[in-house]
């Protein structure tokens, strides 16, 4: 009789399915349940990463979000709707893992930075093994996409959710030598206006698809105001100039 | 005739030599000299990561830093000496170019995030074409050897160097969700004040040589006052708690 299965946190990187770790792939591709997040009807950006380095024989387990449109984050039934779907990943998950079998959750990134997996770890890690391998953030991609050194020195990154409102986006810019914006998406004419009031515009590089196929850099003064941002965009201030 | 060679900074991730990525691997092993920054009488972090990936015919160049001890930061003579070290250090690399030869600088971490490689990336890109591959960072290491999810959801994450004063530290933990104190080592006490002063002290971790062999968890408050803390460590206060 075997035991339990252990759940695998595998951190992809940033895009390029060469940017995955010796480790990740070696864990990828011992386990025999390949678990991913991905939205109905399309692909999914963790197994698209990890696509050139599974195995035939490893079951894929497509754990899809409730909706295709995105509820507010300040709406009540979004953090309902969402618990309720974690869980039942959650089962889905470890009924494998019962049934004594491996499960690697793919994400991209890093996946305790802001990443999709600690949902699951959350709910199984205190019934289960877990471990959970980190992977280049996708932030770390697109700085290096846009050949643009972050921080040195005694710089201060402040790493800003797209989500926040645009007075608190201003007063951490006022503070910080370098700022990244996540989640950019529709809320870009927001992250825009607060790099306008705090006087950051100019220095502002927007990355999409950082090491993918199809990366696009920018800076953000050239960018249509009226062109959305796909969801793979991250907006960069790069700290300090000049490190000699 | 040959042109000229290829610069790469490759980053090799936090410090387990198994969290280097295909690509940094890949690059690394086909360039015929690996060059390194490396403290005199130490063997060099970034050289202990490569060494299990290096091949006997390549040659290492060590960029020997001039002072084992640290001369403060605020000091003017730091700024120069660190400025002709790094002249001389590109000039040593340019030499290798010149003869048509890559060089691969590796780093630990990422090389745009508070790496040496980009001094060399400054002074040297102008003149030779120069690719850099991202690399787990050492804050990802630690966070993931910490088993300590930093950001979720809306959480801003501020990294703050340990070199900043208490009051300056004080003001961005007020603000912020999730810290990441870099360059600890001696600023430990004054880190551990700011601490105290913005109420986190009991979410915060302390950890040493994260991913490496003999890497250490602690709560920071746990840690003995007069302890110096080692060079590689870093001191973590994860986001809001409880992802559900």
């Amino acid at each position: 009789m075997t035991g339990p299965g252990t759940l695998f946190g595998i951190g992809l990187g940033p895009g390029d399915p060469e940017l995955i770790t010796l480790k990740a792939l070696r864990l990828l591709r011992g386990a025999p349940v390949v678990a991913a997040f991905a939205k109905p009807g399309r692909p999914g950006q963790a197994l698209g990463i990890a696509a050139p380095h599974l195995l035939p024989e490893q079951q894929v387990l497509r754990l899809e979000y409730p909706f295709t449109t995105e509820v507010s984050l300040h709406d009540p039934r979004y953090a309902r709707d969402m618990g309720d779907f974690y869980d039942q990943a959650a089962d889905q998950v470890a009924q494998c893992l019962a049934e004594g079998r491996d499960v690697a959750v793919i994400c991209e990134g890093d996946p305790f930075f802001y990443g999709s997996y600690m949902y699951l770890h959350d709910r199984l890690s205190h019934r289960f093994e877990a471990q959970v391998v980190p992977g280049i953030t996708g932030m770390s991609g697109c700085w290096t996409q846009a050949n643009a050194p972050i921080t040195h020195g005694d710089d201060v990154l402040t790493v800003i959710p797209g989500t926040l409102l645009e007075d608190a986006m201003v007063s951490h810019l006022s503070r910080t030598q370098a700022a990244v914006f996540m989640k950019v998406g529709r809320n870009l004419p927001r992250i825009r206006t607060a790099l306008i009031q705090a006087g950051l515009l100019e220095r502002a590089i927007l990355v999409e698809r950082g090491t993918m196929a199809g990366a696009q850099v920018m800076p953000l003064a050239q960018w249509p105001q009226d062109r959305p941002a796909p969801y793979f965009t991250i907006v960069l201030v790069p700290g300090r100039q000049g490190v000699r």
